[in-house]
C-alpha cells in the first residue's frame, strides 16, 4: 500500500543551463518512480537555475532513491532536501492572538489595569458572566496524556502535541472554536481528573484525546459527573458518531435495514466499545466483538471488566471463535484494531454486498486496494483514501453546537443527532460507494465554518 | 482623584433634526461635566439621525448624570448606553489561530493523520525536538489561582481570567510571545505545583500571576527546582525589575547614589520582598520595610516567617515605629501596599528631593495630584498617570529573551540586566520627572515587538 500524500519531499536543485534541462531532471525523477507535484523557481542567472521541486514518493527509502538519482544526474547539484510534513510543523501549528489591538494608552487602561478590575469584579459577583466577558464561551481544552496517540501508542505528552495542535487547527478552521492543547505529564487517573477539574474555569468544554483504555472510561465518567461543561472523549464518541454516519449511508447503498444486519467489530477498546454502544442505540441487534482472545462471549470471565460488560450487551447467539470463524455471513466489518488482521478470505465469507470499515490508523485492517474487488463499500480512517471515517468530521461541529447552546453535557441524543446530520450531508444522488463520507463533508452542518477547499 | 480613561460610555442617541442639533447635545453633555471623545454616525434620515457618542466621565455616578441630562434634552432619545471597557471584553480578548490554512486534503494529511504520526515519532525518539516541531519554543502559560488579583484580592479563577487574557495580549503585542491563561480552581500549594508540572510539556515558560503570599513563594521555588523551563512570578520579579529601572533613572534626576539612599518600603508581601531583594542586589544599603505592625525589625518574633527573614536582611539601624516615624529623612518611598496610607505630612518629613513610588493598584498610597507639589519624582502603578511602574514593562521582554536563548531559568543576573535595559530606554535628555518610565517604553529593548501606538 502506498503511503500516499503522507510523504512529499522538496528538493532544492541548482542546474547548469548548458548541461542539464528541466526535462532531464523530470525524466530522472520519473525513472526513479517519483511524481513531481510542484515546482518553484528560486533564482535564475544566465548560466544557472535554482528550483524547488516537490516530489511525491512512497516512503523515506524511496525518497533516498530519488535524491540519489538526482545527485548522479550531470549538471545538477542537490542543494538541500526538505520534507514538507516536517516543514509545516516548524515552530508549531497554532498561535495565540489578541482579538483587538492595543493602540493607545487608553486601550491599555481598559484591557489591562486599571479598567480590567471592573470586569473582574463583575465576574466575581456573578461567575456566569465568565461566559460573556472571557474566552470561556468559545474555548475548548484538548487534553491528552499521550498514552494512545494514533496507532503509535504511549509516546508521551511531548510527542502527542503535534496531534493536539492539529486538532486545534481543525476546531478553528471547521467550526470557529478556539481550542488549546494541554498534554499532561502524568498517567495517573486521579491526578488527570483533578488537573482537568482545576483548569476548567477558562474553558467551555473538555475534549479528551488519545488516552489509553481502560483509564479513559473512568476519567471521562468522573469528569462528566463533576464538571458543568461538556466532556467528550473524542476517540470514543467522535469515532462512533462518524462511523454511524457512514454506516447509515452505506446501508442505503446496499439497501439493508440496520435492525437486520450482522456486524463484526474488532478491537474492544475505547473506540470499539463506544462504536458498539452507538450502533446498539441506533438499532443494531446482532453485533459480535472480537479481540485478541477471539469473539467476546458470555460464559468466560475476562480479566478486563469492560469485556464482561461487553459480552452481556452483544453477541445474542453467544458465538465463540476467531475472527475468521465469526465473520461468516456478516454484513458489516468494523475495525478499530490493528493493521492487516482482516484477510481477503475473511471478506469472501461475508454476506452479499459486504461493508468493510477498516479504521486502524495509520495502517488499516485490510489494504483497501486489496479488498476493493470483494467489497461493496470500503472505508478507512485515512484522509488520503476515499470514504474517510475520521472523528475530524464530528468534533468541531459537535462542540460548536454544544458551546452555542451552552450545553452542560454531550449526551446520547446529541450524538445520534450528530451522526444523522453528518450522514445527511451526502445527498441520495451523491450516494455511491466512493462518496460515502467525504473529508470535511460536515461543513454544511457546522455553523460558522471556513470551507477548507 | 479622577478615574480617568478607565470610564468611557458610549451613548446611542436618536435626535429629531428639526428639534435638536448636535450642538445642543454637545452643550448638554458639556454642562453635565462629560467630555466627548468620539462620534460615529449610525444612520441618518430626512427627519432623524442616530449617533454613537462616546463620553469620558469620572465614574458610574457621573455617567448616570450625563445620561439623565441627555434624556431630558428635548428632541433627543437615548437608545442605549454601553460602557467601552465592558464592550472590549465581550467574548474574551484572545483567540487561538492556525498559523497555516488547511487548503487541501493533502494539507490535512500532513498537519493531522496520517502525516503527523511521523512528527510524533520524531519527538518520541528525541523529546528536545518539541522545541522545533511544536509550539513549545514560543509559548508561555500564564497561571493564576485568582487569590491576589490586582488590588481586589481573592476573586477566584473565573474573575481572574480577564487579567490573564490581558497579559496574553500584551505578551503577543509587545514581544511576539504566545501566552495562554490557565486559571486554577484550587488554592492548595501541593496541588498547584503538581498541576503546573503536569501541564508543562506544551510550554517553554511559566508565568505565575496574582497568587497570594506566602503560598506564591513556595510554589515558585518548588517549580523552579523541578522544571527545566523558566518559572517567573511576575508580581514579585516583574514589579521588582520595573521598580529598579524607574529608581535608577529617578536617582539620576536627583543626583543621588544608590548606595547612599534611605528607602522606606510599605507592604511586605510577595512584591515588597522581591523589590527589597532586587534593591539590595543593586546596591541599596539602608532599606526599612513597614507593614501593619510598623517597621519590620530584629528582636520581634513575627508569625510570618518571611518577616523574620526580612528583618535580618534590612533595617541596618534596627529602627522600630510607624510609617510616620521611619519615613523621616527617607530619600525614597516605595509603596506596594494599600490606598492612602502615605500622608502629605509624611512626605514633608522626607529628605530633599523626595522620590515617591506609590504603586498600590488601582488606588495608590497617596493621590499623585495631592503629593505632586511636595515630591521631586512621583510614580504610580497606573497606566493613566505619568511614570507608570508596571510589570507590563518587563514580562513580555524578559520571556522573549529567555525563550530565544532557551534559558532554563530567569536568574538574578537576568533580572538586573533587564532593569538596566528598561532604564536605558529613557535617554538622559528625556529624563525629567514625568518621563521616568513610560508605558511600553521597553519596546526598544524587546525583540520582534509590534509597536502599540
Amino acid at each position: 500500500m502506498s503511503s500516499g500524500a503522507n510523504m512529499h519531499i522538496t528538493v532544492r536543485l541548482q542546474f547548469a543551463k548548458n548541461v542539464a534541462s528541466f526535462s532531464d531532471i523530470a525524466t530522472a525523477i520519473g525513472q526513479a518512480g517519483g511524481d513531481i507535484v510542484g515546482i518553484d523557481v528560486i533564482s535564475s542567472s544566465k548560466t544557472h537555475t535554482v528550483r524547488d521541486i516537490t516530489v511525491s514518493v512512497l516512503d523515506s527509502k524511496h525518497a533516498d532513491v530519488v535524491v540519489d538519482t538526482l545527485r548522479k544526474t550531470s549538471g545538477v547539484k542537490v542543494i538541500h532536501v526538505s520534507d514538507r510534513t516536517f516543514l509545516m510543523h516548524i515552530g508549531g501549528k497554532i498561535e495565540v492572538k489578541s482579538k483587538i489591538p492595543i493602540k493607545t494608552r487608553d486601550d491599555l487602561a481598559r484591557v489591562y489595569t486599571p479598567g480590567v478590575a471592573r470586569i473582574c469584579t463583575a465576574i466575581a459577583e456573578d461567575p456566569t458572566k465568565a461566559y460573556s466577558l472571557t474566552i470561556k464561551r468559545n474555548t475548548v481544552a484538548v487534553i491528552s496524556d499521550g498514552t494512545a496517540v494514533l496507532g503509535l501508542g504511549d509516546v508521551g505528552p511531548y510527542a502527542a502535541m503535534p496531534v493536539m495542535e492539529g486538532k486545534a487547527m481543525l476546531f478553528k478552521q471547521l467550526a470557529g472554536v478556539d481550542a488549546f492543547p494541554i498534554c499532561l505529564d502524568t498517567k495517573d487517573t486521579d491526578e488527570i481528573v483533578q488537573i482537568v477539574k482545576a483548569i476548567a474555569p477558562a474553558f467551555g468544554g473538555i475534549n479528551l484525546e488519545d488516552i489509553a483504555a481502560p483509564r479513559c472510561f473512568e476519567i471521562e465518567e468522573r469528569l462528566k459527573q463533576e464538571l458543568d461543561i461538556p466532556v467528550f472523549h473524542d476517540d470514543q464518541h467522535g469515532t462512533a458518531v462518524v462511523l454511524l454516519a457512514g454506516l447509515l449511508n452505506a446501508l442505503k447503498i446496499v439497501d439493508k435495514k440496520i435492525e437486520n444486519i450482522k456486524v463484526v467489530l474488532t478491537g474492544i477498546g475505547a473506540a470499539g466499545i463506544a462504536c458498539t454502544k452507538i450502533l446498539l442505540a441506533a438499532g443494531v441487534k446482532n453485533i459480535i466483538g472480537v479481540d485478541r482472545q477471539g469473539a467476546i462471549h458470555r460464559g468466560v470471565q475476562y480479566d478486563n471488566p469492560y469485556w464482561n460488560e461487553y459480552a452481556n450487551m452483544t453477541n445474542p447467539e453467544n458465538i465463540s471463535g476467531s475472527l475468521s470463524d465469526v465473520i461468516a455471513g456478516a454484513d458489516v466489518f468494523i475495525g478499530v484494531s490493528a493493521p492487516g488482521i482482516l484477510t481477503v478470505e475473511d471478506v469472501k465469507k461475508m454476506a452479499k454486498d459486504p461493508i468493510v470499515f477498516a479504521m486502524a490508523n495509520p495502517v488499516p485492517e485490510i489494504d483497501p486496494e486489496v479488498a476493493e474487488p470483494y467489497v461493496r463499500v470500503m472505508a478507512t480512517g485515512r484522509s488520503d483514501y476515499p470514504n474517510q471515517i475520521n472523528n475530524v468530521l464530528c468534533f468541531p461541529g459537535i462542540f460548536r453546537g454544544a458551546l452555542d447552546c451552552r450545553a452542560i453535557e454531550i449526551n446520547e441524543e446529541m450524538k445520534l443527532a450528530a451522526a444523522e446530520a453528518i450522514a445527511s450531508v451526502v445527498t441520495d444522488e451523491e450516494l455511491s460507494k466512493h462518496t460515502l463520507s467525504r473529508a470535511c463533508s460536515t461543513i454544511k452542518w457546522q455553523k460558522k465554518c471556513a470551507k477548507p477547499s
